[in-house]
Order: C-alpha cells, then sequence, then structure tokens
C-alpha cells in the first residue's frame, strides 16, 4: 500500500508528546537502549527475569528518568509533570519494567515524599531515587481489598519504649500481592490501624525494615512470594506478616499526624474520615500514571495490527482476482479506527489530567486552598484510570484477534501486552469501584449546584426534571418530540437538524446523558431512601445506573480534553484529522449507548442510523490516513518486533 | 452462605448431560484421574509439557474416550454424537489436551475417515485411533490463513512414476500453525492444488509421511517450530515446507477424486466448487467440537468466579456493619449473571448442533439426500462455533475480573483458561468468516422462499417491507406506532402488551430482528450491485450488516434451542430455574441490542427501560440459585483447584 502521505507527523508526534518532548525522547532512547528486555521476557526463568528487570529499572534510574518527581534538593526533577511523562512512555516498552518502576518511585518513593515529613526525606530520598534503597508499598490486605478503611493490621504504641508494635492479627491482615516484596524491598511503607492507648485512630503509614542487610527478612517478618502471575511476572509480588515488628515513634510518616513521645496523638485534621481521605489523596498519583500508562500501552496494540492490516492479503477481489489487504475490508475498519480514535482521545484527556496533577503538586507545602482542586483531581484520576485501562484491555484483544494466528505467537508482543496489561483494571483501585467514586463525587457536586441555583433557576430545574420524568413514566415520546418542535434544543429548533459532525452538537449529546443519569440517579437513590429501604439494598439496586452515571461524566470530560486540544492546533492537514479522529471518538461512543439515547427520546432512529453511517463513513476517511497516525505514536521501531509483520508476508 | 437447596442438582446435571450421560461421566473420571496435568501446564518446562500432554492423550485414548467416532471394525465407538459429548467434556481440563486429542483425531483421524476409502482407512484407523500413529492436518498457509481455496502448496502428477510430487512453491505457502507438527507427527494430511499434466483441478488432500521412524523430517520436508504462544503451549504447533516431496497416488485421500495410474483426472462431483466445498464440510465436526469445547471452559470459570463471589466480603454494610459477599452487589450480578444464563443456552444450542451432526454423519456411506441437511449443519456449526467461542473469551474475562488480584494468580485457572482459549475464536475458521458463510447460507435461503411465495404471499411481503422501509427513512416512529394500534402484532393488538417473561414474545422480538436485518441486507446488496458498483466495494461497505444479520440469526436459534428443551423437562424448580435461564439469556440479549430494536421502532423507550429493569430483577431471583446451577454442570472439584477460594478467606 502507498497511501499518500498527507500528514506531517513529526508535527503530529510533538502535538501528542505536549509539554514534555524531551522527557520523552529521553525515555524512548532508554527504551531502544534496553530493547532485549523484550525478548528476556519471553525466554529467562521467572527468577532471572525478576533480576534482569531490576537491572533495566536501576540503569534508568541512572540517567535521570525516574526521578523527575522528587524535589530537586535530593537528587530529582522537581517536576510531576514530567515524572507521568515519562511513566507514560516507559509504558511503550516491557511492562514488568514500568510496574517495577511505579512501585519503587510512585508508591513507595510518593509515601515516603508525600506522607512523610523533612526527617524522612534526608533518611530516604536520596538512596531510593537512585535505586540504592528499594521499597515496597504495603497496603493491600487479603481479606479486604479496595476497601483500606477496614485494614486488620495494627500498630500499637509502646510508651514505654516509644516505639509502635506491629501485628497481623490473622490471615485476612496479611498484606498481600505487594510489588518488590517477594524479593528486592529492604523497606516497607506499612499501612495499620494506629492504637495509641485504648483508642485507635484510624490508617496510619509506617516506614518498616523488612529484611535486613543479607537480604533476610528482618526478626518478626514473615514474606511469602505470590508465585506466578498472568502476567509482569518480572514483578516479585509478595505476601507479608508481621508478629511483635518494633519500629521507632519516628518511622510513623507524619505529615498529617503524629504522636508525641508521652504517647499524645496529634493531627492538623481533627476528622478521622477526612484525614483518612487526604492521606489517601496523596496516592492519586498513581492511577494517573496507570491510566497514561494503559493508553501507551494501546498505542503499541495498534501500531501492530494496523501495519499488519496493511500487508495482510485475504480473499480475492472478485473483479481484479488479487486478494485484498485486510484494512479495506470495511469490517476490520470497524474493528480498529473507533479503538484508534479512542486512543488519541484518552491520550489528550491522559495530559489534561496529568496537567492537573502537576498544578496540584507542585507545591507540596500549599493546603487548604488546593484541597477543592484535589478532590476533582481524584475523580477526575479514578475516571480516565477507569477509562483507559478498560480501553487497553479491549483494544489489546480486538488487536490480538485482528492479527489472527499471528497475533497468537508470543514472538509478537500481544502475549506480553495482554497478559501484563490484565491487571490495570483491577490494581490502583479496581475501576468499577473507582467509578463508584467518581459518581459518589459528582452526586456531592450536584447537590451543591442545586444548593447554589437562585429561585427561578430551581423552579426551572424541578419543572424540567418533572416532564422528564413523566415522559418516561408513560412512554409518550411523541410528546417531547411535539416539544422539540417548539422548544430550542440547544439554541436549534427541531427543524435545523444539526450536523452529526458539529462537536457542540456532540458535547451536547454527551452533557445531556451526563446531567441526565445524574438527576435520574438522585431521584432513584432519594425515593429508596425515603421509603425506607435499607440503604444497601438501595445502593445494590442502583449500581448500574451509579456506574453509568459516572461513565457518562468521564465519556463528557474526554471529549471536553479533545476538543480543548483541537482548539491549540493550526489549521491544515494534521488538524483535519485530529477533528476526524475526535468525531470517530464521539460518534462511535454516541454509538455504542445509543439504545441509552433512544430510550430517552434524545436521538431519533433515523439519526441513530445516521451515527452508524457516519461512524463507517470517518473509518473509510481515515482509512488513507491509519499509518501515519500509528506512525505519529512515535513508538521505538524495537518496541514492535517486527516478525509478525514479516510473517504477513506481503 | 447457606442458601435453601431449591434445586436437585443431579437432576439438573442429568438434563445438561443429556443423551451421553454415561460418556461424560468416563470423561469427568479421566479428567479426576490426570488432574496434575493443570500443575504440569503451570510448572513443566514448555518441552516436558508436550511429553506431558502427549502421555496423557494416549492414556486417555486406551480408555476408548478418544475413539467414540471411528467405525467400530477399527475399533472405534461407531457414534459421533459421543464423540463430540467426550471432546466437550475433557473441555473442563487442560485444553493444550483438548486441541491435541482434536487435532489427532478429529482433524487427522477425521480427514482419513471422511477424506479417504477403505484402504487408507485399513491403513491407518486403528492405529491412529489407539494413539501409536501421530499426525497432524496441514492446511493453513501462511499467506493465505482463512482462504483456503487459494492455496499455494503443490502436488503434481508424475505418470512415469505413478507419484505426486509435493511442493511448496514460496514462504507465503509453507504450511503454518500445524498442531502435532513440530515434534510429535509421523504424517501428514496435506491439503495442495492437485495438478494432473497441465490442468489444476483445486485442492485436494493427500497422506504424506514427514518423520521417518527415528523421529527425523522425512527427505524433502522441512520442519521448524513455530515457538510458545499465548498458551496452548502442551501443543507442538509448526511449520511445513515441501521440496519435491514423492508420494504414491493411492495416498491421495480418495473418497470425492481420484487419478488413474495413466494420468486421468476422476471425480463424482463435476463442479470443481462444489467438490471443494464437499469435503470442506466433511470437517465441520471440528467446528462442533470447539463450540462445545468454548462452552466448557466457560462454565469452569463461572463456577469459580461465582463461588468466590460467594464467600468475598468487600465494604460494610451500613445498617448491619458486616461486608456484604460480592454476589449480592446488583453490579456483580449484572456481571456474572447474564454469562451464567448464556453459558445454558449455549449449551442446548451445542447439543442441537451436536445431533445434528450426528444424524449427518452416521452414515458416512450415504450421500445426495443428506447434502442439504448438511449445509444447514454447516451453517450452524459456524454460528455456534462462533457465538460460543466469543462468548468463552468475553466469559473468562470477566470472570478474571470478577475475581480481582486473586484471579490474576497463575495459580487458580483463569491464566491458562482464557490464554488457551483466546484462539478458538480463530482457529477452526476465523469468527469473523464463519459469520459471513452463516450469512450467505441465509441469503440463499432467502433467495429460495422468495421464489416460492404464492401471489397473496408475494404482495404481502412487498408491501410488509416497503412499508417498513419508508417508516425508517422518514423516522416516522409514530407512524409505525399508530400502524400497531390498528394491526394486530403476532396475534396481538398494541393495546395487550405482551409480557416480557413470554418466551413466543422474545421469539417474535428476535424472528423480526432476523429477518428485517436480512431483508434490508438484501435490499442494499441488490441496490448496490444494481447501481454498478464494485461487488468488492458493495460487501466492504455492508460488512457489518452482514454479520449483524448472521448474529441475529443464531440468537434467534439459540433461544429455539432452550425453549425446545424446556419443553422436555419436567415441571417443578428445576424447569422453573431453567425458564428464568432462557428469560435472562434472551432479555439480556435484546437489552445488549435494544439500540437496534428503538432503531427500528420494535421496542420503545419505555419498553427497553422494561427490559432492562426485567434483567435486574431477573439477576436478583437467580441469586439464591447461583451456586447450585453451577454445581450441576458437574465439574470434577480437582479442575476447579481451590487456592482462590481459600485466599477469598470468608
Amino acid at each position: 500500500m502507498a497511501d499518500r502521505d498527507v500528514l506531517d507527523v513529526p508535527a503530529l508526534t510533538a502535538t501528542l508528546d505536549g509539554k514534555y518532548a524531551e522527557v520523552r525522547a529521553l525515555v524512548r532512547s532508554n527504551l531502544a537502549a534496553h530493547a532485549g528486555i523484550l525478548e528476556d521476557q519471553r525466554t529467562l526463568p521467572r527468577d532471572e527475569f525478576r533480576e534482569r528487570v531490576l537491572e533495566v529499572v536501576q540503569e534508568m534510574a541512572a540517567t535521570g528518568q525516574t526521578g523527575f518527581g522528587f524535589p530537586a534538593e535530593y537528587g530529582g526533577g522537581g517536576d510531576v509533570g514530567a515524572s507521568v511523562a515519562a511513566f507514560e512512555t516507559l509504558a511503550l516498552g516491557d511492562l514488568s519494567v514500568v510496574v517495577k518502576v511505579g512501585v519503587q518511585f510512585g508508591l513507595f518513593g510518593g509515601a515516603i515524599l508525600q506522607l512523610g515529613t523533612r526527617p524522612h526525606h534526608e533518611a530516604y530520598l536520596d538512596d531510593l531515587i537512585h535505586g540504592r534503597l528499594l521499597g515496597c508499598f504495603a497496603m493491600t490486605e487479603s481479606g479486604h481489598g479496595s476497601n483500606v478503611q477496614a485494614l486488620g493490621t495494627t500498630a500499637t504504641y509502646d510508651a514505654g519504649t516509644g516505639e509502635f508494635v506491629l501485628d497481623t492479627p490473622d490471615d485476612r491482615a496479611r498484606k498481600d500481592y505487594i510489588g518488590n516484596a517477594a524479593r528486592h524491598a529492604s523497606h516497607a511503607v506499612v499501612f495499620a490501624q494506629l492504637v495509641v492507648g485504648e483508642e485507635s485512630h484510624g490508617v496510619h503509614a509506617f516506614v518498616v525494615r523488612i529484611r535486613d542487610d543479607r537480604g533476610e527478612p528482618a526478626p518478626g517478618v514473615r514474606i511469602e512470594d505470590c508465585g506466578p502471575k498472568i502476567g509482569l511476572n518480572g514483578v516479585d509480588n509478595g505476601r507479608l506478616w508481621f508478629d511483635s515488628v518494633r519500629v521507632a515513634r519516628t518511622d510513623l510518616l507524619d505529615r498529617y499526624a503524629a504522636v508525641t513521645e508521652d504517647g499524645r496523638y496529634t493531627s492538623g485534621i481533627e476528622n478521622a474520615n477526612r484525614r483518612f481521605f487526604t492521606m489517601l489523596g496523596t496516592l492519586v498519583q498513581g492511577r494517573v500514571c496507570v491510566g497514561g500508562a494503559a493508553v501507551n500501552a494501546s498505542k503499541v496494540a495498534l501500531a501492530i495490527a494496523v501495519e499488519y492490516a496493511q500487508r495482510r492479503r485475504q480473499f480475492g477481489n472478485p473483479g481484479s482476482g488479487t486478494e485484498e489487504v485486510l484494512l479495506d475490508y470495511g469490517m476490520h475498519q470497524r474493528r480498529l479506527f473507533p479503538l484508534l480514535a479512542r486512543t488519541y482521545a484518552l491520550h489528550f484527556a491522559q495530559e489534561r489530567v496529568a496537567a492537573d496533577l502537576h498544578a496540584a503538586f507542585s507545591d507540596i507545602e500549599e493546603e487548604g486552598a488546593a484541597e477543592l482542586a484535589r478532590r476533582a483531581l481524584e475523580s477526575r484520576a479514578a475516571g480516565t484510570k477507569a477509562l483507559g485501562t478498560w480501553h487497553a484491555s479491549r483494544t489489546i484483544q480486538e488487536c490480538r484477534e485482528a492479527c489472527g494466528g499471528a497475533g497468537y505467537l508470543s514472538v509478537n508482543r500481544f502475549d506480553a501486552l495482554r497478559a501484563d496489561t490484565d491487571v490495570f483494571t483491577t490494581f490502583e483501585g479496581d475501576n468499577t469501584i473507582l467509578m463508584q467514586l467518581v459518581a459518589k463525587g459528582l452526586l456531592t457536586d450536584y447537590k451543591d449546584s442545586f444548593e447554589d441555583l437562585d429561585q427561578i433557576g430551581l423552579v426551572r430545574f424541578v419543572a424540567s426534571t418533572a416532564v422528564e420524568t413523566v415522559l418516561e413514566r408513560t412512554n409518550a415520546r411523541s410528546v417531547l418530540e411535539r416539544l422539540r418542535d417548539v422548544v430550542p434544543v440547544g439554541g436549534r429548533t427541531a427543524e435545523e437538524v444539526p450536523d452529526l459532525l458539529d462537536s457542540r452538537y456532540q458535547l451536547e449529546l454527551l452533557t445531556w446523558r451526563e446531567e441526565h443519569l445524574l438527576a435520574s440517579l438522585a431521584r432513584r437513590l432519594k425515593s429508596g431512601i425515603d421509603a425506607g429501604t435499607d440503604p444497601a439494598e438501595v445502593f445494590s439496586r442502583c449500581q448500574d445506573h451509579v456506574i453509568g452515571a459516572a461513565h457518562a461524566h468521564v465519556e463528557r470530560i474526554v471529549l471536553e480534553a479533545f476538543l480543548d486540544k483541537l482548539a491549540t492546533v493550526e489549521a491544515g492537514p494534521n488538524r483535519d484529522a485530529l477533528k476526524l479522529l475526535c468525531d470517530l471518538s464521539a460518534l462511535s461512543g454516541v454509538e455504542a449507548d445509543r439504545g441509552w439515547f433512544l430510550e430517552h427520546g434524545r436521538l431519533s432512529g433515523a439519526r441513530a442510523k445516521a451515527v452508524t453511517a457516519q461512524v463507517n463513513e470517518l473509518g473509510r476517511r481515515l482509512r488513507p490516513l491509519a499509518q501515519q497516525l500509528v506512525d505519529a505514536f512515535g513508538i521505538p521501531r524495537e518496541m514492535l518486533r517486527t516478525e509478525l509483520l514479516e510473517f504477513s508476508g506481503s
């Protein structure tokens, strides 16, 4: 296929790379230099591969690549945004390396930086940034999973010796799935219920030595290997038990709370619940990073599948007698192009959440004023992490299938890509739970804006929701349609059929869905509670609605991020291509949920069919640009491995 | 969880096992006896695991388990249906064993049985049934994939010596992905273009010795290992090249065509195209078997996920202070129960296609009359294979995620289950291509029934499609609704709202969708052709419509098979449970495609919402039965492995 080169690929790469092009270039060069790890992943026994991954991580650390997020005074780069960009880009390569970096620098390092104070920073940061001190992040327990507030591990203050005593009361409270714990970490940040005297103060974090200088478990610490996993076998996940393990009073990471020598608990945050969520909030960077890594893993899969589909011929064209290339088939375009468009969309949504993270964490000393922004950030990070990781699972699988049997051979990248990314939907917050977190935030926001409404606004609001309720109950869709004839919808009358490629119209659709889902969810929850139903039962019954509302919200902010980016790109073929991708991402999303839009009278049948036709048409327009659009991801050629492309034997 | 035992589980197992309960019991007992293979799969190096899989296959063969499909005179069981039942049941265990069995007995053995004649049967069947002669099935080539008719390998008749000379002209024509070829097979059934004199007669099959007695490649044969794969690493897939490899004239499998000593080509089937598809049609058993294996692999995943979700507690019930079990969450029910219901539905659809296969192949000598039935069988086998294998991929993945991090540990079965089944959507016919085959058959049927219509029927038919076309074009949904008021729909007036749980209504919906999609597809194809568009372009543009029509057809026959089965079950709690599963399978299918039903005015918005509410309600009703419903699958406990269930620490 000699498609015309209509796009300026380097310029498109620059648009994607954004502010941190240099950081990304450094990581790409490190990836290419360590490309052998992809072969090691397939061929080395597990123990050797774990050591190899550690070596690569330490060699990359030596280039400064993993230290961007730490203060300059400890040898870091002092730039949170750069740290996210580096991490994301690393995900074009082996993902055990990525996760090992995340555990060591993001979780372990991040906890010391964010939950600790100057003495901890001085004691640990320089060594950990340079990979001399290896640590792990011991939060999750076997019996509690995502419910961190219910952890069983205890840290009891012994005023006699001025120490905390850590204990694992039972097997449900063993620390589980802890990366770096089975083999490499000498230290752990351990989350435990802090008990002073008779009183429990909730979950706090402690620095605990878990291995001695010879690498043996420290006294009272038991360590077990979690064993082989579906993927990420270069990361040594382990389980930890503590039996009367004593640590100094100063080993409590005391940014938000401390215990005085004589056993008095003090905290700048009175409310225990708020304190807990403030501590957890500092960990938002991990979610932002995982979301970005997922998007970049998707790019690798798409780059391989698109190139394969341009080379691989299958079945005859009855006209010409030659076999057609796969990418000329409508169904193949349908399989790959909406995912390609969505990958661009999520890339820009990721750029936005990373920028928000950077802004929120750039001055870690400033509190209070930043708190609201941080809450919004947490919600955004949860939402983009969930959508990004679901997207990666789906995209990598679809790309594997689109490469047929060739995609099933381990020599090609899909094996490792799908196995390694599979757990992304589960770790750093299970996606289903993260989406509930998003929804919870939205309901609070909703209540806030409701309270802020003036009298007229309030009446209008209630009236409009009441009308909708009636419409839905009576199925009088025709009433809604008649209303449309006279009531302006989004500034238009119903006679002016809006252009499907009008971005404002697309945004209007997504916004309408979000608001409608939230309003109706609020009503359902309220009426359940009002009727005296057990709140757990109300929640269980509405859970799909809760998650649907969160989805709708995140979809809308993903589209907004793409539109914001579009507005910054100069007119020309590159912008036209990005607009095409933006349309395809938005409309394929509307198409996928057209049942809902039809059900709620927001799309007519003919309109819904027009959306499907437009998605097909956009695919045909995208066809000649496809190779350049994946080239623009700037994936080092070594990361694609070319066996499968040769296999296609074009 | 002490749920009441409302079901008679042994009776339900008997309903599922059907006619071949004894065969299934034999396989279950063989599985339990070889349960160690699940551990070997995780721990042995690849080469050793391959040998271990071969041992297990041979030990199972010794019990008669793998020979049911062969004539009794050669030591087989003479019962095709039993052979499918045995194969399916085997899929509760390690899937490399399953695929190795499929290659040796189904593909290699099946080709000799179906394409060969008595001399071939006498020469090979006894040895191959008992695992003394190992063979492979060399059809697929690297450059052609699913397009078998375009194979490049040639078999040229040399009248001087009375031999065929096999050649691989280029790397696109190398045989690829051939199971049993890399290590174990001494013989191969090779598909090649038969050339006699100057004339090519299309693809035929030959028995070729590929290894000598010492296991070295035979003269002129080159063999390469395909290397590690995502899964199924107990199967030795390889590539084959032939360089002037000579085989006797009688090594042509000559049931449908032969070459005389003096080089004259003869065949009972004149038309070359028809001959080709007749030969391929004999391979339908492989598809039936793979579909059944996929359904059974899904059962294993569901049994683990359901039991886990009944033990695992997560987050507090604000009322009681205890954590709730996962399966009490509405979202968790939504994740698992429609898949459970669908697994039952596909089980019965599989039972039906296996029975059709049995009927069609029970007397392999009879031709002609059975051909129509065989064509219908091929279509049904293609459709259920595609739906079953897609279902397995989706179900296993969803179950893995529903078990969170525990599901990611290799010690539990999801790792192997998902990796091994992943290629099921691709092999024995890529699903996308199979669905096109289904659609093609339907369009032919459609044309047939059109021609059979009488004058009045014809007028009615054209008028009704014309009305629909107008409706769709003008989006006058309200017109349709008004029409409904006066026109009986399925024997009711619009005022009588049919019960969603009325099976006839569900079937009516699925039938209406199928007919509508077919009629509109026929019109689109016709009008594209009439307009002079390149047929390849017409096809490419309609490809999603083609596959949608096939989907709708298979969905309908799946529901019919379930309803047929229901009619045979005695009234009581078991039948009530099966009816519940049938409703849930049908309605969750309607819900998933409600966009289409709404778009085409076949469901109103309120009705579509009622479907969603009913799916949730059915999930709540299913909740107390869930454990018994997976127990009824009769999976040997050893196949579930209990590590994950212990991990849940309830």
